[in-house]
């Protein structure tokens, strides 16, 4: 990965723009999860829990009818099952990710609105994605198709990492791997995720980050679950 | 964590002695894995699969048994079967994370002898550890007995990187985390290539490295497994 020719300043909207080539850019402004919390409801009270101003009917739907005792937040098998209204029914392990990636750092348990919406609206982005890199309608997208898909969200990530990541897919008849869409969100969100951490620690915006070994085992473990 | 006063010149053994505080020190003699290819069984051929001279009757016994076609190699399946003989039988999940850490470069697919007789020895030493810091006999250790059985492997990972670790495999009835011996061997496995991968860009040994998101991601993503 070449390295960026000279220093980048954060623009005005606190999103560096990055040179092409660079191993993350800027991710399209409908993407992001790192502001939701404005809109959070807040310390984790069953008071005070507010959608997004203009959140479509169909998320605020979905979540009200898993949110049985109208707490305001929803547990790993709730949101399984809200997601299961409008996607599909993703794997627990791929719904223990998006709880941990998605959280509110207040109430990292528990899912509220402003967290769902962010959530809902990132995977209809993904999906959208999804599909249009498999091009044979298949259901599945091979290792080629996962690097463009990620490209396409703003992470360049090295050949080898996609080999290892798409080999734990590999399907039995061929041996090659391939992904269906609770594979991709699953891997998606991994590299979304580690990039997120990375970028914290890359505050020169230099595509590489001093870390202690602290740093490195807890930016790293939390996504390393059974 | 402190960093060291001064720098540290590797011993002649090839391993740095540590000060004390120190995240990772070096580790028992008896421990390492990182010396087994020595005694491989090279480029993956039926013929030249070696125990290294000493090897105990039951490793060699626990292997020959599980390979059946006496190709000199196992699979995971076979590996899962063969530990089964002498300790118990581990999760997949455990069997995969050991076949890779413990993999022999030129056939990282399979397991020779050299590198099964490597696992079988530092899982005995684990045993004895788990052992020591599961005082009250109950076959679980809680996060301060985790913390101290991995300080006494040579890793001293933070508090918090414990916590998550643990919260993994939280009791149903109490909700505090508890681990069983596969747990701890899933856990401490996890430490341990982690530390051993920021070791090797650790080079002056000074508790912290600069990675590239290209580094960072390469070795991050293996140990990141469904």
């Amino acid at each position: 990965m070449a390295e960026p020719s000279s220093g980048h300043k954060p623009s005005s909207s606190g999103q560096p723009s990055a040179p092409s080539g660079y191993p993350y850019h800027a991710p399209p402004s409908s993407y992001g999860y790192s502001s939701p919390y404005t809109w959070g409801a807040g310390g984790g009270g069953a008071a005070g829990c507010y959608f997004p101003p203009g959140t479509a009917p169909e998320i605020i739907h979905s979540f009200q009818a898993v949110d049985r005792d109208r707490s305001g937040f929803i547990d790993e098998y709730e949101l399984q099952a809200a997601l299961s209204s409008g996607y599909q029914r993703f794997s627990l392990r791929t719904i223990r990710l998006l709880m941990f990636l998605f959280q509110n750092p207040n109430n990292p348990s528990k899912m509220g609105p402003a967290e769902f919406s962010a959530l809902w609206n990132c995977i209809g982005q993904w999906r959208g994605i999804f599909d249009r890199f498999d091009r044979d309608r298949s259901g599945k997208i091979d290792s080629m198709e996962l690097r463009e898909a990620l490209l396409s969200l703003g992470y360049a990530v090295p050949p080898s990492v996609i080999q290892v990541l798409i080999s734990n897919y590999a399907d039995g008849k061929t041996g090659k791997g391939a992904l269906n869409f609770d594979n991709f969100v699953e891997c998606g969100m991994i590299v979304k995720g580690l990039t997120e951490k990375f970028k914290e620690k890359d505050t020169r915006y230099a595509g590489s980050a001093t870390l202690t070994y602290d740093t490195f085992m807890s930016m790293v473990i939390p996504f390393i679950v059974p």
